[in-house]
């Protein structure tokens, strides 16, 4: 039986949480997952550690939030202004504290009571990298980057594949710009090599960014003209492959021109990254393969959980 | 050689910074974790698993945020209004889109350009259960939840042992009043042994919430006297236990009655919850046994990696 044709976009949301493998709260985009659901996050992420090894690269973990002054330097306001969601918090005396409970009591809007922290949501997971590595000097040979967070973008939406807290597995490349380049190509087919190993209907195109405001459209046709970025599609919330659960980034000097890091010969360092979206390739499975993990294929199963 | 004696308190954190286990931002309680340091989270998140597994919980994992309604309900913001974070983001036109650039590149605070969003950072990784469970009658021998997620408290601080972002992993306990005191005080000795065996030197307390206000002093009083909290400490920060790193609390009746959850037999739902703070159980494994992991005892890496 194929689960291709047997769900219409806005049911395949209702059929995530009928079989619990979605958890759904009172906000779009933000859901519990189950435990299974969890499993198959896990074991996708342990074939990615496995495709990348020959890479050798340095594991870095970072939480869901980071330093305000990273998306300040990185210009990330400019480009994705609607998407960053920043911390406030309570900053207030005892005295304070009445009026804040009292615009709770009264349903009122109560961010004014509130004062900026120094702290944002990470947009994507390597953007703590640039951070960390500013005003290095990289080796010879660069620097190649493991990393995974979980990832806020304000973006509310019934479609399970654009949820607004998601976890990106990365794989960042620091170094002279033919290396990074070659780099992203040879990442653009071990992606799609191992999407369509797991049984997806997979594809690859030249995509551009969600750039905010009338400029954005020339900023996109010059990215797409320059093919700095692709993506793999997969089949998620229809039965196309219309969403992105790959990117790969050729994001040139950008960083290491913001972040000062510079290859060993004094360049500014050229970066990359392909992210994998964790939850869109779970629910790429649970699409392909049906919500029973018990009846997955098992050359599927074997490739997960090897 | 006994790592006991060797740090003051504010030399942890840069040892952890030299060996690479943690990873520094320009922000106090903000940091990134090593591949070695995540090998131990992992490892203890499995032996969590574990020993609760003869309570056959319910798994459930929720992403960092949630829904800015469930800290209305909860009366979080009356007790501790200073930790919690809260999600702002741009929902303004192009035309608003100058100013907001304008005021970062003039380095002053932007905050004002934002607006509150329906979402909040998880100040403790049980909440989301309760507004999950909103409205529900349990069945007649309760519910067990395994829960775990990363959580925020904006409390900046040198000390690595408390981090504004950190994982929390914990057993929630939905029942009758007898059947969910009687569980917290099981899962009070279950945690001390579990620490002790890895080698912790571990005490349990009765303590209390740092409650917010001047009003704090006397709900910390009732709930001491009541023993609603316990921590385990274990050695952190310092030589000495002095660093929370399990808590078993005993809700009573208030999540059960601010959200609705009722007994089989009518009753409003009991619940408790034991949280085990996986940075901190991490952080004391490292004071305790040094920074570098192949030099561990024997008896502890066979514990974590039997």
């Amino acid at each position: 039986m194929s689960y291709d044709t047997q769900f219409t976009e806005s049911s395949f949301l209702q059929q995530l949480f009928h079989y619990g493998l979605l958890i759904p709260s009172t906000v779009q985009g933000v859901y519990g997952r189950s435990g299974t659901f969890e499993e198959v996050v896990t074991a996708i992420e342990a074939r990615i550690t496995s495709i990348g090894c020959d890479q050798q690269p340095e594991v870095m973990r970072f939480p869901p939030v980071m330093s305000r002054s990273t998306v300040e330097i990185s210009g990330y306001m400019k480009s994705f202004p609607q998407l960053l969601g920043s911390i406030h918090s309570f900053e207030g005396t005892h005295k304070q504290h009445s009026p804040l409970l009292k615009a709770i009591e009264e349903q009122e809007d109560w961010g004014e009571h509130l004062a900026s922290t120094n702290l944002v949501l990470t947009p994507a997971s390597c953007y703590p990298i640039y951070a960390t590595l500013s005003g290095t000097t990289l080796p010879g040979p660069g620097r190649t980057i493991d990393v995974s967070s979980y990832c806020f973008r304000h973006e509310p939406s019934s479609d399970p594949g654009r949820m607004q807290s998601f976890r990106q597995r990365e794989f960042v490349r620091l170094g002279t710009p033919d290396v990074v380049d070659q780099w992203r190509r040879l990442w653009v087919g071990r992606g799609l090599e191992f999407l369509q190993s797991l049984g997806l209907h997979a594809l690859q195109e030249i995509a551009t960014d969600p750039f905010f405001g009338p400029g954005g459209r020339l900023l996109g046709a010059s990215q797409q003209e320059q093919e700095l970025k692709f993506e793999l599609l997969a089949p998620v919330n229809s039965n196309e492959p219309q969403t992105a659960v790959v990117s790969v980034n050729y994001h040139q000097d950008h960083f290491g021109s913001k972040f000062n890091i510079v290859t060993h010969d004094g360049q500014v360092a050229h970066t990359a990254c392909i992210g994998f979206g964790l939850e869109r390739i779970t629910l790429g499975l649970f699409r392909a393969h049906g919500f029973i993990l018990a009846e997955w294929p098992a050359e599927v199963k074997h490739i997960l959980w090897p």
